[in-house]
């Protein structure tokens, strides 16, 4: 168009270009190519057999039952999502957990992404008063995809991890409670269990401590659960589900295998899933029906919680197990690195202390070698410091509060979900490049 | 919770209770929970037989294609769309118009209203300069699901028509071109067509007047096409589709019989399809696979729009002319009445001069009548005037600029696409309830 068209305050803020856009467009673009890539980089969940089976067989059971397949298509459910859906995992939790939930509880999103799309700007920005308010995450590096979900700028303040070295090539992050304040500001704590991206699980314990200070305060605390507890439960340590009065919980099928779907489940307060259900409503008129319809009857029996237990996470962990392994054997001593304890989730998280580039350098040098990864820093956001590269700087990656924090310059974030002669080669990659940056 | 939930100006605004939020409760309630319910309220498409079974072929090759099915639920695609969708679609507007188009004007949406919450408040609110643009929608009433998409208030400019009698009881709609006034404050130009609620299709001479104002002051003209051309075509007057450098069209699946599977589309220019599926992944990383998966053949073959001119558009053109012929039934001459010309949709659109009560009453007592419409002052938003009933005022509807303007208050719209005996039955309801009302 001539002239250039004008975009709003908010427009620019969303449409900036985003982590997760050039995340999904990498990925797409190279699983529509096919090709030689070794795409280690988004959250595409693993073709599982006896999943992708699972789903057939519902499939054709949805064809086949009269009216099925006609309604999932043809016919708008309420905003809130399928009724029978929503009693259907009520049920299940209140079942397995003793949760004293109802549907009034449950809200469905079209996808989990677009749940914290809704809760994050329902509850922080600008408020009625004037003031404004921010969501606050206690353990960084945290999931890529909140970092450009705000309508305005500043909606989140996130918080430098404990790093602990738990051997020659392990460390593992910590919520840092001795730095954590919450005031007035703070309009809900929220964290990912497992993290996106650390593989980090919360210890019940760190959820105990978060869930009495955010009730303290009077504010929410969000956990998302797209790769976590009940379903799809990837986490390799033990976790106990927490609910409480003033606890949001999200769920997804996504990880389950249906990413195609765009199905996501948020548990929390009536008044937060009324909201929910009332802005998804103004924003997209009404779910999609197709995964509420293939998951209802494996809550209704309880299937989804075994199928989680005994196949999605043994998958998984094997996954992990071998990608570890593969990654000692191919980064040898050759260069520092440390990788995080893998308590759950799709990825390794890698950790190259004093790497001489950035990340996101490091990622364009690995995509020339025809391997997609996530550089660190995209995780690394609302943190008090400035956010350029100290390109000189030496000294301790988790040393020097307030200046320059190299450590978020020395992350990258690889799935381990793919085939394994991609995930071994990708794997080989990293090391052949950082090494050969070691030498210089 | 206690202390009760904070939550921020825009979570207010896109929570606050909206009238599509009602709308689709109703519907969703009534469709889950059956019973005698004659629901004349949604935009719920028709069961077309032919349209189902084709539906159910689409299906079953979906699950005979090898690996096709473990693609669609089992993948992300890239946020701006399925690659081959977009390129069947592409080919087909070529082919079929000529247009000059290619992949880069298109992007997919989950479902068309979020394509216009997104283009919405892209062009529209506060500006980066601190200005605020309007969307002008120069033919109110417009769409329901509009009303409340705005991150800000006052996000819409909406234009009265002119009324034209066209008989006893039929009248038309027209676009007031004398009164319109565009200047910077002017963001984009926005029209359904056809018109949803009124069945209004904005002639070809009218779309171009406003085509050559938005291109003479350099701002994007947005063209609904939900019920439109070239899919699902339910026009039952000519129209020819229109594209220009200036022009964003947006078509769906939905009314095409998926609605379940939450499909958009947006063809424009590339800077604006380019921030759509930017905004896409961050309000919901990926669309869903299915509709664009069951569709993209019917593009490739050009059999879409066989189907929607030899199947979809005659079908709902015979329930709109049985609908009109159960209205002058039953209204007969007993009270004054008027419908709108029904040249495309699902609706029709009545108009009582003179009801002495206000549209949303009427709706209250044609529930407990067990008729679900929807009232019609909804659809008129973004006037100039206040919006209150004036419930003592006489007068003619059109008449009194500035003052309160009655007409708004005196329609409904009726959905003519469900079983024909709950639309008689409905009408005949309405036929009481008004008549009732014209004795007090």
């Amino acid at each position: 168009m001539n002239p250039p068209l004008r975009f709003s305050k908010l427009g620019r803020q969303l449409a900036a270009g985003s982590g997760i856009g050039e995340l999904m467009e990498d990925l797409g673009r190279a699983l529509a190519e096919g090709g030689d890539v070794k795409m280690l980089g988004g959250g595409q969940p693993a073709h599982i057999p006896e999943i992708d089976a699972l789903w057939r067989r519902r499939m054709e059971e949805i064809l086949t039952s009269p009216g099925c397949l006609e309604r999932v298509l043809g016919n708008y459910d309420p905003p809130r999502g399928n009724q029978r859906f929503i009693e259907a995992l009520v049920g299940l939790l209140r079942r397995e957990f003793g949760w004293p939930i109802g549907p009034e509880h449950v809200a469905i999103t079209v996808g989990g992404q677009t749940a914290f799309f809704i809760l994050f700007n329902l509850l922080a920005g600008e408020m009625p008063d004037g003031s404004r308010r921010q969501i606050l995450l206690p353990l960084m590096p945290e999931y890529i995809g909140y970092a450009n979900q705000g309508s305005c700028e500043g909606l989140f303040r996130g918080m430098r991890p404990r790093i602990d070295r738990t051997g020659e090539h392990s460390f593992k992050y910590g919520i840092d409670f001795d730095a954590l304040e919450i005031d007035e500001s703070i309009a809900a704590i929220c964290v990912s269990r497992p993290t996106n991206p650390s593989g980090n699980v919360l210890t019940d314990e760190e959820l105990s401590r978060l869930s009495t200070l955010a009730k303290v305060h009077g504010i929410p605390l969000v956990i998302d659960n797209a790769y976590g507890a009940p379903f799809p439960d990837v986490i390799f340590t033990g976790a106990t589900p927490l609910w409480d009065e003033h606890v949001i919980l999200t769920l997804s099928l996504s990880k389950l295998g249906l990413p195609g779907t765009r199905t996501g489940i948020v548990i929390g307060p009536p008044e937060i899933t009324a909201a929910i259900a009332e802005t998804g409503s103004v924003i997209g008129l009404a779910n999609p029906n197709l995964g509420q319809e293939i998951v209802r009857p494996l809550l209704e029996s309880g299937e989804i919680l075994s199928l989680a237990r005994e196949t999605v996470r043994p998958y998984y962990q094997e996954k992990s197990r071998a990608a570890q392994g593969w990654v000692r054997e191919a980064f040898a001593d050759s260069f520092d690195y440390a990788v995080h304890a893998s308590e759950g989730a799709l990825f390794l998280w890698l950790w190259f202390p004093g790497l001489p580039i950035g990340s996101r350098e490091l990622y364009e040098r690995l995509k020339r070698r025809g391997v997609l990864v996530v550089p660190g820093d995209y995780f690394f956001y609302g943190l008090e410091e400035p956010e350029g590269l100290p390109h000189q700087a030496g000294g301790r990656a988790d040393a020097s509060p307030g200046g320059p924090w190299r450590h978020r310059q020395e992350c990258l974030r690889m799935t381990f979900t793919m085939d394994p002669a991609s995930v071994r080669a990708g794997i080989a990659a990293i090391a052949d490049e950082v090494r050969s940056l070691s030498r210089v």
